[in-house]
């Protein structure tokens, strides 16, 4: 450990805790401090079976971690119910937040969390990976380009999964007092933000959801999807599930260029992962081939997606406690307007797939 | 020539009617027998520029076509607006027809040719030519597998491309007395008829145009989208457009696994194409790579889509003329079913983007 690696607690042991605390070792800015369970057992079990270092501590509550001095950061990965009291509770303690996604059950109730890390001059940032990984930065200097993409058009995003039955009756995603937005706060999320990131964040103006939303007995979302409607005409379309086959696409429609690739969120191979791009598509003469096609653009990354989003906060982290920084809004401001999307496709089909109009 | 040699007469010299030229020289069952014109210069000019056999008649007017007793089956690649009279003038006159998309301006006007040609007993078939390459009969083989795909629940399908400031000002396709259905009738069909395709040609039950569709001043459609509704919950989306780079996509996901494919109208190399196919797509242990990816298949064609498309018009009406079997239904069918839902789309954009039940 150095003087500029960013200490890590971890609150709770889901199961994606798992993957992020091998970022956060993997990551050369930081370094895993400790871990809390409501059971003392079950984080010593899981700091044991992740490898966590020796000085790691373990303790049975999410309290202790959060008071912890040699904590600078937590890891949130607790239901999304419990997002706004835990991530409250650690900015009071100065703790700089990494939380899972959704952020919140509504943007009322993230704008909580936010006035929060504010007050205490802490980094928020939520956890899409996908969006630390390399490619990702690649992609948007395709869409930026006014020559080889244009000005964009339309986006559509799909993120499903075939969940099995134990997942359906049992996971915490399908639970409306855990995680009551359901596909539309997991798959959906993604979905979502990478329409946004695609529109450089800029927010539709209407969200208009899918009819026939499927929900469980509870009332939680298994399979919705919704277009999104711009001022200028941009219109995107997203298909989120936990009853298909994994797929992951992003596609993105400009004047001059098409964006594609099919493994967003968690790309096919952990070292690289590639992107389809095409400029000024047409044919031949005759129609009987594409002239030019499109290429397929290929991104090495040093780091897993994961350990690049763990860097990254822990970079600015490092600046605050460091250089005395402010804190990037720029992350708490994706993280938000994510969540109004959610927010607006949620209330769409709570009223009979109404349009529902954004205001930021 | 041979006997068993379907003998082609071209009504009008569209630009697409160069390639089906093309197609009906290369198809081993066809031969081109006449083209007519409404100038007997055009016409000769565009016998001559084909490379049309020596033996190929040349005519002044299309009614001349459809007098020549030489002529078994007419292609029509006339404007939207005069498929009804050529249609039905040329099944009136035992000519078999091959006819363009749309196939109408709406599905009422339709069931005109189709009483036509079921009156006369000739061949009917649209100009869909993807729908005759052998990859389409190998996609559909996995789309029909209930261990590979299992039980489809969405669909993806998008066609834009980028239309020129000349196209946008002088093309049939955005003149509201030749082509009214814009976007919406030109790639909107494939659209379309990919969805239907993927979905077994079960029509939906609502059809929802997608809001702000972009219209030009004549009030023709130059980019909409919509979404489609099944009984069982299934649901697709679409967007088509003259005001985007090229992009063909199809995407279908089942319980079981996904098809994906990006130049479904046009594959990309006239020999050969491509679909990636997944089965039970996963994870590996942390979610770091996908096991198993989607695998590639390729498809080699001894002739061009179009050619293909050729051959299996020229087979059914040599099996009427050469056997005394009936017209084949299926492809009438596809055609009524695909106009039908294009019909919904254009009322749902007539009516403020409501939803349009479809019956059959």
């Amino acid at each position: 450990m150095t003087d500029t690696e960013i200490r890590f607690g971890i609150l709770g042991c889901a199961d994606i805790a798992r993957k992020v605390s091998r970022a956060i070792a993997l990551a050369p800015n930081a370094t895993i401090a400790a871990v809390g369970s409501r059971s003392i057992d079950k984080a010593s079990r899981f700091a044991a079976a992740n490898g966590f270092p020796p000085s790691a501590k373990v303790y049975g509550s999410y309290d202790a971690v959060l008071d912890d001095p040699d904590v600078d950061a937590v890891y949130v990965p607790l239901p999304t119910s419990l997002h706004r009291r835990w991530a409250v509770a650690a900015a009071e303690k100065k703790k700089h937040v990494l939380l899972e996604k959704p952020v919140a059950l509504s943007a009322e109730e993230f704008d909580h969390i936010v006035a929060a890390c504010e007050a205490n001059g802490v980094q928020f940032m939520d956890g899409t990976m996908w969006m630390h990984h390399p490619r990702t930065a690649k992609m948007r200097e395709f869409l930026s380009d006014s020559e080889r993409f244009g000005e964009l058009k339309s986006i559509h995003s799909c993120f499903t999964f075939a969940a099995s039955e134990d997942f359906l009756k049992n996971d915490i995603r399908v639970k409306p007092d855990l995680d009551a937005l359901g596909a539309l706060g997991d798959t959906g999320w993604y979905c979502v933000r990478s329409i946004l990131w695609a529109a450089d964040f800029e927010l539709p103006k209407t969200v208009i959801a899918l009819r026939s939303p499927v929900l469980n007995e509870a009332g939680v979302i298994l399979s919705c999807g919704a277009s999104l409607h711009w001022e200028d005409g941009k219109v995107a379309t997203f298909h989120c599930s936990f009853l298909s086959n994994l797929t992951m696409d992003v596609t993105a429609i400009g004047t001059k260029g098409t964006l594609h690739l099919q493994d967003f969120v968690i790309p096919f191979e952990e070292g690289k992962a590639s992107f389809s791009a095409a400029t000024k598509s047409w044919f031949t003469e005759l129609v009987t081939d594409w002239l030019p096609r499109p290429s397929e653009h290929t991104v090495v990354t040093d780091l897993p997606q994961d350990a690049c989003m763990v860097r990254e906060f822990a970079r600015l982290v490092g600046g605050i406690k460091g250089s005395g920084l402010s804190p990037d809004k720029k992350w708490p401001t994706f993280s938000r307007r994510t969540q109004l999307v959610l927010d607006a496709v949620k209330a769409s089909i709570d009223k009979g797939c109404e349009p529902i109009a954004i205001f930021n």
